[in-house]
């Protein structure tokens, strides 16, 4: 397939007006995230012409760094193609580095101060969004903190809009003791939870493709649809020290119980009356409200897994237990399926299988449904090698959504196999980003920061949302968290315990390798 | 898209078990079709595999040619390729030419004698086709030489069987005339009526996918879409004194009433309940009978168009009246358009638009699907070139089948355009034929020959079908060959006359330029 599109003339793009007068200030602005995510998707924002010249940063940490030291890491992060660039002057004059105790109400007061002086200078009107990039635990202290400071108090030209990432709570309970606390100083419309994964074009074109097409809504639906899968897969293990972190966590935490409840979401929900923030989590909500467990016990319906020792992309891989930072009687899962079913008239009946899981053979994310078999079966399907075919089952259609990577649609369905027979073989029809748009895909951060700067609250997750996944993960955390014996082990590079398996077994079905899709149009994973 | 399959290794396919004890007739052995297409296809059947050695082939001409003259036109016409393959010389001793006047019952006679001693020869059990590669005004001569030479009495192995080329009469009296004349020696199951076009594997797979895919038939009816539209155009004109047989049938007898009402019957049938002959074809019969004109007088819901001067792939081209062996003043048609309705459950309301031509922009056969528009328009439709974007409508779901060029099945929907908006833009799932199969796809006279001595009467017309065909066209004839004026003219290279867009204006739709589909994947028509 070819492109008719040629590369970007410029950097410029000119599909929206371009958002102004932003203040932003970024808590844990020392951090890791803010110089290899924030800055660099900041700047990308305002080098291609979505955030106007009319803007300062001001990072908040707790070091003894000043605006030049900021200005120099951030230089460092960027690399040279984006700090020769023309418009890095204006952009790191911009930025600017405030110190603050995040416990001292006095620095939020000079915070104040800080920003209102350099919203002063540089002609901004207090237009603000407060990233917290910061640990969970201080959410609460940093947001009591703007109140002290008088952030929260200056409602003009609009509340200040905070931003907090996951995670949102370690379980129901602290979920809502969090949300309490946030709600004692603000309001649900100023609180933007990031899910990074909503931020990714792929993700977003669920509910495109969904809603803007005629042709493959009618299918979805317990008429049409055997099944739904959804894997979240990883082949990283515990690289960079991350098992500290990730040993309270763990797989259902760390990805189920936001990012691939979010992506079940997508795949799943009514059509919004309109296409805006509040309707569509409306109907994301409804989803999660009628989410049930698949049947029986909770071991029945949801699998833990720790990886063993084993191989992945061909270099040896160490057990969970033995990674950095983890305890070698860890009992935390690394992979987690479950099996659930959406009890409404439009998914009743219909298994969506979930998982997601550390040190798998892809790191690869991706939907599929598959849709029943035909009611008749006329013909005779067969797979060949050239000229060597076997006879093999029909094969149900399946429409695949790979989130990443080698982003794309595929619809695999069965063509006559050219001869003299009326033989069916499995084909795919494809559809990949990268052979039909030279544009590079936004990233994901790119596109949440210019949404929260324009108040747009699309891909954020409500409160509400937010609870219900938590009470559908509840009984699994509480089965897991009381467990006397570790989680089914899994070899490193494999697909999950036996286990997982078992669990789709018992209807006759199986998970599907992501390796298949995209295999027939030549589209497959590459697996490293 | 790449290809997992090698080239095939060898010529020898395995696909089916091969047929034998053949004798085969061919009636006009010393005319084009015979060295062009049927010689060579039988050639291809034996050197695949599909025909084993027990065979003979027994030519038939007026002409005083012998055995070694046959031959040696067929090795000219095969060339060196065919001719140095070590299975030639077997093939070519089982070539024999028999003169014959089909007005000399005496020669009938000495042809069975012939044939007979042929097979006694060979040891073949005198398992017969005749093919009648003759005029249309000799298949009644023909057949009952047949009889008169002994032929239809030897019933053992089986009756022999008898193809007919097109056209099957000149109008519904003389093709019941035909039928009466053919009937009074053979039944139905020996009349083997070739419609090349059925022998297409593009063509065949419209069941395959149909009906071998769960996802499509649920969407194929008129809850689901807004039109069809099948195109048959050519872009040559009257080359090697074709002009002398057209101006005696035109567009609509030569390509509508057969090639075109062929591929509507697929596209609009119902399942059968076995995917054998006369299942199939009383599905496609059930169709024809269901087919009804558009609203109106005739001339509102057929058009004709003859050409005039233009240019075509580049090159200047004349006006049919001007082309060889076409009288000055003709008024036959060279392009017909005509609007059809199904009154039946699946498809009452829909509008099926077909048309054919000689002199259009490209040679190309494609039948499109176009489905209604989504209920709800949430989002907006951009077209872009690069950056360039504008809003256009939104586009409606097709579903495209190209028979002939760069056969394959288009799918188009909408996708999100990657960016910072939901921006729906026109996408592509493609399958091309090409990129999957190295397989050359078998060509439609071997497909069709190989049916004839396998006694598959899937792909041949039937009686009762040709008659509703037949039915259908008959006002049309009626208006057109009375007609005291010449037909709409359109310019040579274009898509005929106004008449016929305006045809679809009425009710605010359009032809759909076949250029347009496999563009937005890269595997659009290559225009000369």
């Amino acid at each position: 397939m070819a492109s008719s599109q040629s590369p970007a003339a410029s950097d410029q793009q000119t599909d929206i007006e371009p958002v102004g007068n932003q203040t932003l200030i970024i808590f844990g602005a020392t951090g890791d995230l803010a110089a290899r995510k924030l800055i660099p998707a900041l700047f990308t924002l305002y080098r291609r012409g979505y955030l106007d010249e009319s803007f300062c940063i001001v990072g908040v940490g707790r070091r003894d760094w000043d605006d030049e030291h900021l200005r120099g890491v951030m230089e460092e992060a960027l690399g040279a193609e984006a700090v020769e660039h023309k418009r890095w002057p204006h952009f790191r004059d911009r930025l600017f580095y405030q110190k603050c105790d995040l416990a001292d109400a006095e620095g939020f007061r000079r915070l104040h101060q800080s920003v209102t002086q350099h919203e002063a200078d540089l002609g901004l009107g207090g237009n603000r969004t407060a990233y917290l990039s910061v640990a969970p635990s201080l959410f609460g202290p940093t947001v009591a903190g703007l109140a002290e400071g008088g952030f929260l108090a200056d409602e003009s030209p609009r509340p200040i809009r905070v931003v907090i990432e996951k995670p949102f709570g370690h379980d129901l309970t602290s979920a809502r003791e969090l949300d309490q606390e946030l709600g004692r100083y603000l309001s649900e419309s100023q609180i933007y939870r990031i899910d990074h994964y909503l931020g990714k074009e792929t993700v977003q074109n669920i509910l495109l493709f969904r809603f803007g097409n005629a042709v493959f809504e009618p299918l979805m639906n317990r008429n049409h649809v055997d099944q739904v899968q959804i894997t979240v897969a990883e082949d990283q293990g515990m690289e960079r020290g991350r098992g500290g972190y990730y040993d309270s966590a763990g797989a259902l935490r760390d990805v189920l119980q936001n990012h691939v409840l979010q992506l079940l979401c997508l795949v799943a929900m009514e059509p919004p009356a309109f296409f805006r923030g509040e309707e569509i989590r409306d109907e994301k909500l409804k989803v999660l409200q009628a989410l049930r467990p698949g049947s029986g016990d909770v071991k029945e319906w949801a699998i833990a897994g720790q990886y063993g020792a084993g191989a992945v992309n061909g270099e040896v891989a160490r057990a969970y237990t033995e990674e950095d930072r983890v305890p070698e009687d860890s009992r935390r899962e690394t992979f987690a399926a479950i099996e659930a079913r959406i009890d409404n008239w439009r998914w009743a009946g219909v298994p969506f299988y979930m998982r997601t899981g550390k040190r798998m053979p892809d790191r690869v994310t991706e939907i599929t449904v598959v849709f029943k078999h035909a009611p008749l079966n006329l013909f005779t399907t067969v797979e060949c090698d050239g000229d060597l075919c076997e006879v093999v089952e029909n094969k149900p259609n399946r429409l695949s959504f790979r989130i990443q990577p080698k982003e794309g649609i595929f619809l695999r369905f069965n063509t006559k196999r050219p001869g003299m027979n009326s033989l069916l073989s499995p084909a795919e029809l494809d559809f990949t980003y990268d052979e039909v748009y030279s544009r590079k895909l936004p990233e994901a951060y790119e596109r949440l920061l210019l949404d929260v700067m324009r108040g747009d609250m699309t891909l954020f997750t409500r409160s509400d949302e937010l609870d219900a996944a938590w009470q559908f993960v509840q009984p699994v955390l509480d089965a897991w968290d009381n467990r006397s014996t570790k989680p089914p082990r899994y070899t490193a590079g494999s697909w999950g315990p036996p286990e997982a398996d078992q669990m789709l077994y018992r209807s006759n079905r199986k998970w599907i390798d992501p390796q298949e899709t995209g295999a027939l149009s030549g589209d497959q994973l590459e697996r490293g």
